[in-house]
């Protein structure tokens, strides 16, 4: 499969006429072809106006053509083989086998996704009946339907180049609630982007879907973006990144003449609570199985454990010799990007630089240009609460351990944290009391409570909630893994008095979709 | 029953230091007692500082209890008695069988959502059970549940003293999903509030829950509800009135460190399409009903049908004649306020000065100091996508008719059209064709569609939709009136591994609260 370094607009491969943009092996340094000249508004113009057009017939399009269309962009990104793991190998550091467990998961998201807009729980069909005979006022038949907010602008993260990329969960469910996507690609994997943008270009043909139900841009910087965001047709905006990145697109959505929603996944630091029996009966254990999770894709992960909170004694301290131990013998892995890098060094040097927190251990340095040398440290409460900078997220594989004089001070961190993905408690059965006086502030804070677990490693199902109130992410009334992901790229609609023959499918008498429907407020078996 | 004048916060009656409010009878002109000294940042952070103490019990406050609770809201505003009514049509100007009609869908929307608390179904509880055995990972065990948001401001509407008032359909929502609430009076119904905040006082008491559930605050201006939006214990905003009012309040939720959602049901023209079968055999019977809805409380309602189309010819010459005819002789009726009836004035003064509305009728100018002169105008499709200023809600009883060439140029119509609460197809069986075309336009445009029928009068049930793309509502996702307002409320949180102990009731091996659950993505019985 030949890489071409152009846009893909539709149906079509269009080279743009900006500056070129070269993906960089983090692991060599080496620069890999080919160049992909960036795009900027005439692209952006021709991709919505053709995903505007593509809505009108896509998001009414029928739910099995839907979900056979979805398990197509499964199976085309299954057939480009094995050259899909290869580039991503190259364009992100990444071992083999995360980057094959990564296309199963991003395939099997897509059928996940298949197999809901089938099920067609997302409609939230809901009737109630006329009562002609209700006094004082008789009640007009009733009907509702949810349906696809419009074109989903998509943003490509650097840290998933196929789970949260062009065929990432994003796309997977706003294709699935009707919604025609334009992605963005993440310039560090172009070549990946690629390849898998061309995938989804087959599988539209192949299933003779409109055109612009997919379109794949590629730039520098954030112009492209902005202007994708500002476009009167895009109608909701996917987002996995920085803060920084998050908080710019939704004040560019916000400032709109008509304001959309963005779902921005931004930063978290994943606290994890070591309860006093936990710590007793395995405090070792549990530091050994803490680094695993720390170190895990050299702590790339948005669920990486950046924080653990425990109170003083010898449990804590053997978690913080096992966990050292554990860290020193951590081999350094590649970070994604030189950028991802640098900002990991600097965060680190952060922390040092705080006098606040007291180094334990790092890892070795390692060998290539940007290896994350692993690393970990220890604050007392008392300067946790104190400097906000310790609650900054450090992305990649350095944790800070706060230490607590008690169970109260322990609650007063809890109290203190901004929102999160996740929080963790490492809890025995004599934890349960204390797990129970932590837990209402928990999930107050997190969109996933947990225990006995490590946060990294989403299940895709559909209980999942990889979301969280403010900065974890723009909107904590959603998720962005699982399947009440697609919930985000809809709108109820009420449909009053219409005749059937003018009434969408699912809401017509004698159920002809065989959707779950509330008639009445109850649930019909 | 003796009004104080007083800010409601939790259980106490509070004298305020701010400059005095008074009502004001808009029949009369005449001021009312008593004075409502208004409230400033004190009251506001007593409040705020209150409803953040109560939410940790209330939130997790039984199913029963808090349902039971809105119903005693409900019987408490039924015991006020006849003063509630007369208070609120010296404030109001509006008819006894109106607020009477209004008192009833207030109970009776506290008890929809006293029986929606119960039925469970806004847990959206899923469940995937962990699969031990799952190769090449095992599933842990995964389960959701939707918690409440947190403390809820919401701000009362002039144009339903009590529906979408102090204990309406925002407060209603807001509390049966787990949230404490802090209203602010709107300024023109101070004493009807007083009344109603008296009576969710009593209902917290009777059920012992924590006084902080409920506070009323009051100010003229709009620096106290700043201050409410600005305050970060605050968690969600309900608002209906003014687009101008709504994106003030949207915007300094926006700007707060941690932002939150902005409900706020602010403008809408509400168009009917006249289809062409229709026209010809009814267009006077059409015109004629058509006034009703339009004049229907001096046109004071968010569905106030401001805007008509259709096909120029003898059917639409029909409907025009004969609602003229009616708007001639519609009886001018007080409007809500002084400052409503000058911004109706104006509206009505812009169209004639636009140049490109013609004057079909004007009603009778009516006697007392704020009655509204109801008024009809034509304008030319052409004219109407040409001139922004058409389309702006003339808040009141007057309309405007577009006259189209043909039925493409309806359409095109359509299309121009900003987000609305509602649109109408007045359509015969021969118009099933034509309404098809125009469905699909309608319903990216509208959160409720209907035939045959005017949009004034909405139903609160489990199927509605009071909402809409922007700038009918801030967040189209969502509805302000029937069951499913409560989501607005609530965000999901997933349990992990959570031993039983710790699971709340809903989420338990069982189903100990006899809720619907979806497991494994599948609906149980």
């Amino acid at each position: 499969m030949i890489l071409e370094g152009k846009q893909l607009i539709g149906a079509q491969a269009v080279t743009a006429q900006g500056s070129p943009i070269h993906a960089v092996n983090p692991a060599t340094d080496e620069r890999l072809e080919p160049a992909y000249a960036a795009g900027g508004k005439p692209e952006v113009e021709k991709a919505c106006e053709l995903a505007w057009a593509a809505f009108a017939t896509y998001r009414e399009s029928g739910l099995e053509e839907r979900a056979r269309f979805l398990e197509t962009v499964a199976e085309e990104i299954e057939a480009i083989g094995d050259a899909l793991i290869e580039r991503g190998m190259a364009e992100s550091g990444l071992p083999r086998a995360r980057l094959e467990g990564e296309r199963g998961r991003t395939c099997g998201q897509l059928r996940l996704f298949a197999n809901v807009v089938r099920a067609g729980e997302w409609l939230d069909v809901r009737l109630d009946p006329a009562l002609p005979e209700r006094a004082p006022m008789p009640r007009v038949d009733l009907r509702q339907r949810h349906i696809a907010l419009g074109p989903v602008a998509v943003f490509g993260a650097s840290n998933f180049p196929l789970a949260f990329s062009v065929a990432g969960g994003d796309t997977a469910s706003a294709l699935a609630a009707g919604c025609p996507v334009v992605v963005k690609a993440h310039a560090a994997h172009p070549g990946t982007s690629e390849l898998v943008g061309r995938a989804v270009q087959r599988a539209v043909a192949r299933c003779e879907l409109p055109e612009g139900v997919f379109s794949l841009l590629y730039s520098a910087g954030r112009e492209l973006g902005q202007a994708l965001v500002r476009d009167a047709r895009i109608k909701a905006v996917g987002f996995t990144g920085s803060r920084g990145g998050g908080t710019a697109l939704l004040k560019a959505a916000q400032a709109r003449p008509e304001p959309i929603p963005v779902y921005a996944e931004m930063s978290s630091i994943n606290p994890v609570f070591l309860l006093p029996e936990a710590l007793a009966a395995r405090g070792q254990a549990l530091g050994e199985a803490f680094v695993g999770s720390l170190t895990l894709g050299a702590g790339q992960f948005c669920t990486n454990p950046g924080l653990v909170i425990g109170v003083k004694g010898e449990g804590l301290d053997a978690f913080v010799a096992a966990a050292g131990e554990a860290v020193k013998g951590a081999a350094a892995q590649t970070m994604l990007t030189p950028g991802i890098h640098d900002a990991y060094t600097q965060g680190v040097d952060g922390l040092v630089a705080s006098n606040k927190a007291r180094e334990v251990a790092r890892g070795p340095a390692g060998e290539g240009p940007h290896a994350c040398q692993a690393g970990l440290f220890v604050a007392s409460a008392e300067d946790f609460l104190r400097e906000e900078a310790l609650q900054a997220e450090v992305f990649g594989a350095t944790s800070l351990v706060v230490e607590c004089a008690d169970q109260e001070e322990v609650k007063r961190v809890a109290e203190h944290l901004e929102g999160q993905l996740t929080a963790t408690l490492q809890m025995d059965d004599g934890d349960l009391e204390t797990a129970r006086g932590l837990l209402p502030i928990l999930e107050r804070r997190a969109g996933r409570v947990m225990a006995n677990g490590w946060p990294t490693g989403v299940e895709v199902c559909h209980a999942m909630v990889h979301g969280g109130p403010y900065p974890a992410t723009s909107d904590s009334r959603t998720t962005s893994v699982g399947s009440a992901a697609i919930h985000r790229f809809l709108r109820p609609v009420c449909y009053q008095n219409l005749p059937q023959g003018l009434l969408p499918e699912a809401l017509r008498d004698g159920n002809p979709a065989g959707v779950s429907r509330l008639v009445d407020g109850k649930r019909e078996a």
